[in-house]
């Protein structure tokens, strides 16, 4: 077994939430109107289209764009089609799209994390732009080495082009880095292009009455509760 | 004036020192020897190599590589032409080009990114290749929000294309963005892109009999002594 150098984590779900600061913009906006609109369900919707966004573009159907353009154009489709778009501000549905750059971090992501910076060079590995990445990282203050964006390759994971970026800038063989997510799409194609693999359950991923999958996988190295359980399980 | 929101650095020289680790390296290896060498001398020639290898791949008469693959290669033509090829065993070669990635920070760096990062995002901007920029901003303990290396564009300062990095990857515009260097080349080429400079002065940078040049010049929008200087001007 190599040595461990470096970790690298998916942003989304993984460390930042996604679910409770879009609860919060959807409140400020419901204030203000006779039909109240449901967030909850809103946001499974939004996440669905910009995931079909994103895998047109890998299937090579759609060109590449930024994550940001994916979210702004999903979240504007969405509303024309609720009839809700008259009824919202253009400020509103900023206020809603920079809920991306405001995700707010799990309890345990900065500690678990400060731990393993210690130890091991410490990397984002996200679907997230690179300006948008750095502004989660900034506004979470989640202690990284350093932020890698599939914007760096103009694509998404799970294209294998996105994990090897971690092989080619962080400068360790695939061996010796972990990734490091709450997604089991991601990690399986992490493993299947060679990097080590850590599950992090994240029960409360799609909100209070979500049904994420948080089943241990022996596929993966280590399936841990959450980024301080990870720390404790790599000895730091 | 639109309000600056970003600063980006230039990593070798101006945060971080390569001459004091040359010549610890360089002293260790002399302790074996009959004949020492003047490595002092040899960090001007050693520096001018690479700048030299860099300026080719800018003229495009040279293909792109590394910096990395550059340090060495300079070093070992360098070390041929001296006839202290043999004399020399591979470790202590790559000892000597370890150096690179083991940069020690000046005594202002870290404390003055420290103050300006709570204000602005910070990232280096370097011709460092990505894995050594983020092993030498490990190693020193530097506080940055993001690693920015040319080789994200294949080229090297002062092309136009790593100044657009700033750009596209932090995502605010050139004038919201400064660059701090103690290169005035750097700073020049940053400023014809429309990004704000600051100069700050390393008198040291080629040990203590080197000549730098630390004239202030108006072209920059500020010329600090150092980066805890620096702060103090942009009221951190």
């Amino acid at each position: 077994m190599t040595e461990l150098k470096a970790l690298v984590f998916d942003l989304q779900g993984t460390l930042v939430d996604f679910y409770q600061p879009l609860m919060r913009a959807g409140a400020d906006i419901n204030a203000g109107r006779a039909q109240p609109i449901d967030w909850s369900a809103f946001s499974v919707r939004w996440r669905d289209r910009y995931r079909r966004a994103m895998d047109a573009i890998l299937a090579g159907t759609s060109p590449w764009r930024t994550v940001d353009a994916i979210y702004r154009t999903a979240l504007d489709d969405l509303l024309e089609e609720d009839g809700s778009t008259a009824s919202l501000t253009a400020r509103e549905r900023d206020a809603l799209n920079a809920v991306w750059t405001r995700l707010e971090p799990w309890p345990d992501s900065a500690s678990g994390l400060s731990r393993l910076r210690e130890r091991f060079t410490t990397a984002t590995l996200t679907n997230a732009s690179m300006s948008a990445a750095i502004a989660v990282v900034k506004h979470a203050a989640l202690p990284f080495d350093a932020v890698l964006s599939a914007e760096l390759v103009r694509s998404y994971k799970p294209a294998e082009a996105v994990y090897r970026l971690a092989v080619d800038y962080l400068g360790f063989k695939a061996d010796e880095i972990m990734l490091v997510a709450c997604h089991k799409y991601d990690l399986h194609a992490g493993h299947a292009f060679g990097l080590r693999t850590a599950f992090i359950a994240r029960s409360l991923e799609f909100g209070p009455d979500g049904r994420p999958d948080t089943q241990p996988d022996t596929t993966f190295d280590i399936n841990a509760h959450d980024v301080v359980d990870l720390a404790i399980r790599l000895d730091c």
